[in-house]
């Protein structure tokens, strides 16, 4: 039975909790803002800041106008058509489930705002306003279509989902956090590093990249712990829309994993790196941020799962997950790839991550109870159950292949275009002297001033 | 059937949501404690976070001894007898439902704090201690009593409302937003402005007001991000208090429509204030003050229709309320009024316009379901619905001028009072050191002392 | 009947609403981070922000594989026996109540983190890391076992009660702060005070302690609303666990409570301060550390009770804990013991006297609705009720003393041993020159470096 339709006592506490939940993801937006107000240069906090909040607010029109109808207008879960896109719920036009609306708006805004973060202190507003746009109106809505809706080709709870299974992306470590993270990683290809990052002024390589301390650890810690916070939301919230009638213990048992992937992926990742540095440069020290990224890490990788994993699952998810966020930052430097708060290796490397190990980990009984069948479980467990059955395996990985594939053949060639026309990058002057001055008429700190004129008089 | 007497599980729910709600709502004053601190100078953060915190403190007190009593003390729903005041129910007792309590607690608590930062950097701690009792304990209360006892005159949910409809304020566009922002006019009014702010040193004035750039603009943006988050427990958690089957459905609109408005509103301010500058200096930059204090203009705006406006209209409720706060907030540098963090375009003048915004834009179908009956709706739906019928709207005018005339009749001569014994303004050389040393022992800020000790010799 | 084990829709939101109460106590995670961040100084910021995180971190696993066993393995309600430890659930097998676990994982957190903001500035992190998984994994779970288990000798809710009643702890204020507090006492009586603090370089006693101010307000200011936002989910949630069909107005009660004796402990800490700076010195000031904290310790000492005290009584609670808690600040100093966020006379003061108050002041209303019977009340109810009747009061001193007895025996011990090994404090060179450059690979504060290299040299 669709409890979603029915009337009576859980519907009214599913609907109620269902806006909560989605207080609780709007509220990552003030995470990821004091994420990456914290993880820039003071001449650049007002830039940061005023993205997060235009994503946020920017979202709210897209996804009520456009965004919703293309992910979820026109549903028709009795239908085994697959669609896709959504054509119809433009301006929230006949739509009854207002709650399922707010929750899913508060997804779209998480999206975008991961791209903010990487091209932090270096891009135009301009640009910033297009790819938002483009994004957050269209782009994201196609994968979420695709993965979540009653009609999407990749959908688990289609009447008829691919080979029987579907892709198992419980709150969106794909949808969300892949989709998120390779606009990123495109987006900073095109648009090169922030100069004096790997280069000196003459252009010249340097030999060791200059590290940019973020102006304050305090308000990069709150971002941490306000995501992690949010996450519940957005985790166990996600259990809510389960047509199930143990929607609330699956609730529980996404939060747990939540919590145990988190911690077990923030200290494999500090002692890792403290390990790695002890061998290879004899002066180890704790790296707050690899505690910090590493949790956010192992977030992200049991957001796909973490509604259909045994508890222990997510402490094997959470430490692989901490083990890439290190390989992930060591290789971006390596590649010369400036990130300025890392959510590549966060948001992407872990986002494909979090799939993989729901088609390796995923526990039958945990599936029955979410989805109501266990027909394909995770390859792990799949021996004892049917034989080797890699369905539900390959399902994720199409998964992750068309949620990059996607994000290429749309995003790519538009940020190689935006950066053809000259709209791309700020310009040497406005980085140096820092885009709060550039864009948003002086810095707002009083009598903290730390840009030094020499450096604009020299130019 | 009155849901709020009723046993079994939904009541249940509702019991404990209302107290979550609460913690959401009293999670606001960190918003406006950190809007507060991030806009003023660092020689008066201590002040400003204190008055903060004691505001919280404070109206526990005031409202648990006197607030609740006059406000809803009493309340007899199956009378149609209007009162002035609540007698009954000083220090809780006898109060049964303390869910209630604890969410009214919160709104007074909001009401108070608005104040606080208009006045910030230039008040005496005894004014400050006086003007919020006397908001908290007394006019506030009044106010509360009026619109949402169901023995006040204005009430919507009298038995026999006022011209069959009374004033609709859903969760306190009125009631808690123009109580708090009217206050801050007329404190501002008579306490002046900050010295330098309009003038130089001999009293001249100043061809161009100077600016006084706040402290951290970081911190502001976690306070507007914070407010966001707390206002669905303002504006959803408000539905629960409704006598109707589809309070979960009336919650989730209220959501949406907060959202909806918060983030037009936001966007508005933003370009709108671009477009300006472009137009009218030909220097145009992305001021992130406009983008933040724009989305609270629209969060006021929607507090008082969240429930009963379709979400087309939060749009346009939104989209005026960021016109009017830009219109506010030059107006009130025109008018030489000095408002520390703006606080009186973004509540008091988006308060009347969310009352007002209900009488024009209040539909049929969504005051049905939220209040039972819809003989009187908004006055564009009304020519559809029964010719052109304008008592909702009369209703809300009437809302608007009691609120602002009785906190004239009270607050004005007690400010007058306040200035006239020289309780009200610091003393100049008071305000020169900032408040942090003059009345708190000194600055907490460890090394970071920007008060130049030249100021002070030099008095 | 018991609750927790009914299918249907109450049990539906008891489940859904324990993960959402999880996560509010997750985030006073937060609290008490930004608490800490902001009262030390800046060179030793990112210590204190590491720390925090990781004890979230260290929790999730230590309370994953070995605390919830001890402390809830293998409950049977049903039998009379007191056991000292749980022995099975080790790593969540068999465990079935999911949000149960979760929300004690939140509390287990807490407890731990109380301690590292006594020891901040001058610890080192192996010494951390030892106290943090000892009393984290090993003697908080036998506090909660003796407790809350329903085979705790102390359990009020075991089957048979010791004298009848047992120790009535609603959420904790002995179980958390007074174990976490006690553990911070001995922690900085071995440790010693901050260089500077007491005595000046060549060992001589100060005349008057020098006061190390924290490097900004408005973080503590934020903690401080964090800690008491989240403090909603750690009082008003506990009352998800009772077996009462009364649970959502117990809850209520408890929300009710916990903000009425937060306000009035901040009130009475603020102004007795005040009156005494008066009295004792002639230069009396509003010092907000004593607003702040007062808050703070009336929340402490009102956890123990807030579902069994009337609102009249959580104000007499509040007002007393912030007399103690200035008390105690002064004999610190007085002590010569340092504790750089005073978590001693919040944590561990209040929670005592958050535990004997309900000896003193629990209602036989209240106690029936919560616990289903009142054979044994508060002191001072128990004239009328049935003759004076202290054995209520004698449990909750034999709680008091079990806990602070258990935490000497373990923890003392290893303090000394730490000491003695040499690895409990960080050398003067590391200290005078910060934690931040000693263990975390420099300050991330760019361009705001306050270490003064000649400190550094000059040593």
């Amino acid at each position: 039975a669709n409890l979603r339709n029915h009337p009576g006592a859980q519907e009214f506490s599913r609907n109620v909790l269902l806006v909560y939940s989605a207080a609780l993801v709007f509220f990552m937006q003030a995470g990821f803002a004091m994420l990456c107000a914290g993880a820039v240069r003071k001449k650049n906090v007002q830039n940061t800041m005023l993205k997060n909040l235009l994503d946020a607010c920017g979202a709210a029109l897209a996804f009520f106008s456009l965004g919703y109808a293309f992910a979820f207008g026109g549903d028709d879960p009795m239908s085994a058509k697959k669609t896709f896109i959504g054509t119809s719920n433009f301006f929230l036009m006949n739509v009854e489930d207002l709650a399922f609306w707010l929750f899913q708006y508060a997804f779209s805004a998480a999206s975008a705002t991961i791209v903010a973060g990487t091209l932090a202190e270096r891009c135009q507003m301009a640009a910033y306003l297009g790819y938002s746009v483009l994004l957050g109106g269209f782009v994201y809505p196609v994968v979420a279509h695709s993965a979540w809706s009653a009609n999407g080709f990749l959908s688990a709870t289609a009447l008829e989902p691919m080979w029987g299974v579907g892709m198992i992306d419980f709150a969106g470590s794909g949808v969300v956090h892949l989709t998120g993270g390779t606009t990123a990683l495109f987006a900073t290809m095109i648009l090169g590093p922030r100069r004096g990052r790997f280069h000196d002024d003459t252009g010249r390589k340097l030999a060791k990249p200059k590290e940019f301390p973020g102006h304050s650890v305090a308000l990069q810690m709150l971002g941490t712990f306000t995501l992690w916070f949010g996450w519940y939301g957005f985790n166990a919230g996600s259990a809510l829309l389960l047509d199930s009638l143990e929607r609330d213990k699956v609730l529980a048992l996404a939060g747990v994993n939540t919590t145990l992937a988190g911690g077990t992926a923030g200290i494999v990742a500090l002692f890792a790196n403290l390990w790695a540095l002890e061998r290879y440069t004899g002066e180890p020290f704790f790296d707050v941020k690899y505690l910090m990224n590493g949790a956010l890490s192992g977030l992200v990788a049991v957001t796909g799962g973490c509604g259909v994993l045994e508890p222990w699952a997510a402490v094997v998810v959470g430490a692989i997950a901490g083990l890439l966020y290190m390989l992930g930052t060591w290789g971006l430097v390596k590649l010369r790839l400036d990130d300025a708060v890392d959510a590549i290796p966060v948001h992407m490397l872990n986002g494909a991550w979090g799939l993989i190990a729901v088609g390796l980990l995923a526990s039958p009984k945990r599936l029955y109870a979410a989805y109501g069948h266990s027909d394909h479980v995770g390859f792990f467990y799949s021996f004892s159950h049917n034989g080797a059955d890699g369905l539900l395996l390959a399902a994720q990985i199409v998964g992750i292949l068309f949620i990059i594939g996607w994000v290429m053949i749309i995003m790519l060639p538009f940020f190689v275009w935006l950066d053809w026309r000259g709209w791309f990058r700020s310009d040497p002057l406005e980085e140096i002297v820092g885009l709060d001055t550039s864009y948003h008429g002086g810095l707002m700190l009083g009598g903290e001033d730390d840009i030094n004129p020499e450096y604009v008089s020299a130019f």
